[in-house]
């Protein structure tokens, strides 16, 4: 069925496109039968004459048509917004300010998006109702492909670029149907020392500004939903330890006009504590106990607070120290909101009510006794969930050529599952149909991001990969290969000039990542992502190692200095990659015990020889399996810089031993995070933050500095 | 000038309206000069043909006819939204519900906002560019009404259901055209006590979801802006701290690709020191000493973190507890966001450039010498700018009735100056022209907020208002003259049942407010905010009253119950005050002493005998006048609960004593903060806040018990 909405009445109507049979329908209707059709497409009070109801055939045959032949498309009647290249290749916002973007309305319209489900915010960044879900329900998804790295150096090597610019070349150029999924990126890191993150060059999406600030407001929700639990948490913990059994009751379900009444949430916690009276008056009082007392344990808190800010100061801090608080202060932390667990909630849940279910279950304390003690215990499920709601739907924006993108959801890949949403790439799926290409993003190599695509997320939402693509540097592999560290700005000859031997010793960590996409059973396409300094024959001794290890194909990749023209060589190996049926399958079963799952991924993934588990992680593993959280997948937070634990372990290591120093449970997200090192959930800012180069004019509006 | 975007080309162009006489046009221009005249409006490459000019000369005479046309206009050609009145009156959430809001692009184009300056946030909700103010520069200003009330009860006496219920009587019953300019509710209290904030009855804002949660994003970019600055400033502490001279110069100004060049704002530092050398290099060791070293006291930082939420917890805490801060910890507290002093510059800033000069004159801290710190001295100005470029538009919203309302900015009323935004006002008092009338709000009593629209907002914005709607209840007069504390639920019998002596004995605050308000030269009109217990001998009682005490008019008021027909009279009151010319004068002279002011504003509007200064805050008038900022009103902090510092005291009390207990700069923003008793710049949840109601019906995307 497709939706209508009329121009004169604004009244929605759903016609079945099968069942109409162009302009023959309205000469072989009669009168009667056409007023009745039209009265259920354009509800006119006092009926309508038949000059009306012919017009009005009329229009809804040909919207018809019009929806059905543009179902039926192979690729989109998009308009590709031309590059106008230069060399050497300008800065990044040089390139993006001098791209005018197309209406996000009709890049919606484009890609067969209907105007009830757009929300505009502006006119350059959409967000897309999760009601195309519904409507493409038949339609058969499009490929699905993701993009990982090698174990790169601090300045990345190009995933997100790479990714942008493959979207480029298969809508711009390949003229298939083709979606880039990206994640938000926080805007700590955008005012510490990264800048934006938007791709680069000639792959981008833009405007920059918008993607890399606020973007549609969704880490500031997070923000909001994750800190109002915070405060709720501590002031029923500062409420119980000051008021008795009844004071409590009689605040929580007051006599409101002389009746007292449990709310919806009050009942689900009575239902969890086995009490299945309705009527508040009969509570025996250790009923009334049992239910006004949460008795959180205040040494035993886990959820913390979040501000999207590189804020040192906040790491560890003490609370409650106003006279106000009489004394019941404790020591806790903020974390970045990008690592709040409603972000990878966010990320991974699939629908509104899946989201609503997640919220309930997160574990934000334990309590005295230590048993779990969740949201839904504090009575915050509905209020969230009333915070969250916009942030469900996924942002649609642009890349510089004018193909569509997808900007939904941030989880970090060090301590959460650093993929974008499930519903993103879900919405995408089905936009582009059967023949179609869904270019996703898996934060840093393929033993962090990858390996959690895999196990984590598309566990989750039962989509089935088709092939890998990995993203490699020449600088990168030399790195590995005993080169100096890489930082910005500074350019050592290891780097500016052709070095066979150090490149050669640098491939078996590419060699390692080329095997960890295999045994997922999906081809593995290496893309090496071209620099200048690059020559002929390191390209070369990358390509044939990387085939030689298994990839399906391996390609010199140029969409950085050429936009999507540059990376057509990609799109026709990912488009050959993808015509074959894929053999996914997961690196371990749920089934597992927590330690045999984290050793399979530390052994396969990381090339470990051996886990050490330290007593509280044993413990922590012991709680979990008890409290019935056994059979979730694990979500392993180590460092990007190396394959080991440790950030200078540079190459591919094996037989190392990874310490495992930390456990906790994402009960919401529906994992068990697993710390191996030193991984921190809040950056600071450096002496020199880029706030220093930052500035607005004034006059333009235009921002000055940000990257 | 006019400017116009042709629907052919997307190319916009300008035409002076009184320069186009209509049809003749056409013919009058030979062939040639309408080519010419052609290529100024719609510049089309390779030229255009007779038959093309004919047609765009067409189209842009009609419409530039039509533009004229609205100029002169007297009243919007604006769709009124028929109110279907019940009794009982329904709840807020089932009345809003029930009314279908129009598309707000369609809202403003009735009220002569041009498509360029809307930028959509979803279908309800916009935001206005400040080009407007540029575009109608010429227009004369609508008459300003403020809308301030009586000493409340903590429930609110309705002043903000007053101001949306006159908006809509003026526009949609008296034909005029009316704005209803209101502040942004803070997210805290909504999930705390309070419930929403979008009016009541038939006289709300909707869709009151929008009004109440996110809106257009602006306090999460406050929030975002004040606590990245708070970031840098520990951040800066702390690499002081642990940095030579020459290691904090080093990466201050790097070596970059062989060059040392200081950023623009570092050129601003350097100025404020007197050291005039351009080249990093040429720096003297003590110059250098001075540049990288803020010298902040660590025990007189004055600038606070914030969060939107009622978080308790964090009105005192330590912070920088964490090893890697090496014990440069120290105490500090969060504050609710629109008690951000970010708050404030929005709320009075009158152009982009306006607020980046008050950014960067914000004082963090004091240094060691006791010299101020300022945002740009942390390099801070531009970063913060970029983050809250957007917040400057207001977001245009409309009543139950379908006119149009301005939400911008929400400062505190206690602690801040409680007014909405000079930048919507602004813009509302041009797009209503001279016959039209905004209708603007100023938070609590007349002692509080009105005292800070006229002293403070009125002086910076250099507008005059010429009419203050007094808001006044039966309930409140009552309280005053000695009733029972009043709550949410209860329903004592003085407030039910006719008591003509409880209500004579409150009236002495009514006439206080009354006289506060005849102090600024501007007539007064009492609107008395009927309610279903209220006699009619009560309301005459109220209305001689007020008459006697010097308002112009004084009129019972059923907008609540009845929509903008039941504020008809309210509306005739308003139109016919606003007939004469206003003689608005201030209550003080800027040169006076701070000691002076605090003093006249005690005497004048509270009806204090004395004031009582404390040693700390005697010492802060000496030192802020030694710095150069004696010459800033005053910004008084004071309970809304009683006229006096004390929110016990109802009624008229005089000759009490108002102690002064604390004393702070909002440089930036322009005021001296006076603290007149304890205010609390962090509300806290009770046992149980409102998040036990709330749910999100997650079939129908419904918000439940919300509001």
């Amino acid at each position: 069925m497709h939706k209508f909405e009329s121009k004169l009445t604004g009244a929605t109507s759903y016609v079945d496109p099968t069942k109409i049979t162009g302009q023959r329908l309205v000469g072989d209707v009669c009168y009667a039968e056409a007023r009745q059709v039209a009265s259920y497409i354009t509800p006119v009070p006092g009926g309508v004459g038949p000059m009306t109801v012919a017009m009005l055939m009329q229009n809804t045959v040909q919207s018809a048509e019009n929806a059905y032949k543009k179902l039926l498309k192979m690729s989109w009647d998009l308009q590709v917004l031309p590059l106008n290249l230069q060399k050497p290749v300008p800065s990044d916002i040089e390139i993006a300010r001098s791209q005018v973007p197309k209406d996000v309305s009709l890049l919606a319209s484009e890609v067969g998006i209907i105007p009830e489900e757009v929300s505009l915010y502006g006119t350059k960044k959409a967000k897309i109702s999760l009601s195309v879900l519904d409507r493409l329900k038949n339609n058969v998804d499009g490929k699905y492909i993701v993009v990982a790295g090698i174990t790169p150096t601090p300045l990345g090597e190009g995933k997100s670029t790479t990714l942008v610019g493959l979207a480029q070349a298969l809508t711009a150029h390949k003229k298939k149907k083709a979606f880039a999924c990206l994640r938000q990126p926080s805007q700590g890191p955008t005012f510490g020392i990264k800048g934006g993150a938007a791709g680069g060059g000639y792959s981008q999406v833009i405007p920059m500004e918008d993607f890399n600030l606020h973007l549609t407001g969704d880490i500031h929700a997070i923000t909001a939903a994750n800190n109002l639990l915070a405060a709720q948490l501590d002031a029923r913990i500062f409420h119980e330890a000051t008021q008795t059994d009844a004071a409590l009751y009689e605040r929580l379900v007051p006599k409101i006009k002389g009746e007292r009444k449990f709310s919806k949430i009050q009942r689900r916690r009575l239902d969890r504590l086995g009490i299945t009276k309705t009527d508040p008056d009969t509570l025996t009082s250790e009923e009334v106990a049992k239910f006004v007392r949460l008795n959180i344990d205040p040494t035993n808190v886990v959820w913390t607070r979040v501000v999207d800010i590189n804020d040192r100061y906040l790491r560890r801090i003490t609370i409650g120290q106003a006279s106000t608080e009489k004394g019941f202060m404790r020591e806790t932390s903020f974390s970045i909101s990008v690592a709040s667990e409603l972000m990878a909630i966010l990320a991974l849940c699939t629908s509104l009510e899946d989201m609503k279910q997640r919220i309930a279950k997160i574990v934000v304390a334990f309590d005295k006794s230590g048993n779990p003690v969740t949201a839904d215990d504090l009575g915050m499920t509905g209020a969230m969930m009333v915070l969250l709601k916009d942030t469900l739907e996924p942002t649609l924006m642009q890349t510089l050529e004018g193909t569509p993108v997808f900007v939904h959801a941030g989880p970090f890949a060090n301590i959460a599952h650093g993929c974008n949403s499930i519903i993103a790439d879900n919405i995408a799926l089905k936009l582009v149909g059967k023949d179609g290409y869904v270019v996703t993003e898996a934060g840093f190599g393929s033993d962090i991001g990858m390996e959690k695509f895999f196990n984590i997320k598309c566990r989750t939402s039962k989509k089935v990969p088709s092939a890998i693509v990995l993203v490699a540097t020449v600088r990168a592999l030399k790195m590995h290969g005993g080169g100096p560290p890489v930082s910005a700005g500074s350019s050592r000859k290891e780097y500016t000039e052709e070095n066979l031997e150090l490149l050669k010793k640098g491939l078996p960590n590419l060699l390692k990542h080329v095997s960890n996409g295999v045994k997922y059973g999906i081809p593995v396409l290496v893309s090496i992502n071209a620099h200048a300094y690059d020559t002929p024959a390191e390209h070369t001794m990358i390509r044939e190692a990387a085939l030689k290890q298994g990839a399906l194909a391996a390609v010199v990749s140029k969409h950085w200095s050429e936009g999507g023209a540059g990376a057509v060589p990609l799109a026709e190996a990912v488009i050959k990659a993808c015509s074959n049926r894929s053999k996914f399958k997961f690196l371990y079963d749920l089934g597992l015990s927590i330690e045999e799952k984290i050793i399979l991924i530390a052994k396969e993934m990381y090339g470990a020889g051996s886990v050490d588990f330290n007593t509280k992680v044993r413990e922590m593993m012991r709680l979990l399996t008890e409290k019935g959280y056994k059979n979730l997948p694990i979500c392993m937070a180590k460092t990007q810089l190396s394959l080991s634990g440790n950030p200078e372990l540079k190459g591919a290591p094996t037989d190392f031993k990874l310490p495992v120093t930390d456990l906790y449970l994402s009960a919401g997200a529906g994992f068990i995070v697993a710390i191996a090192g030193d991984i921190s959930k809040m950056p600071g800012l450096p002496t020199r933050p880029c706030v220093y180069d930052i500035d607005l004019n004034t006059e333009t509006g235009e921002i000055e500095g940000l990257f």
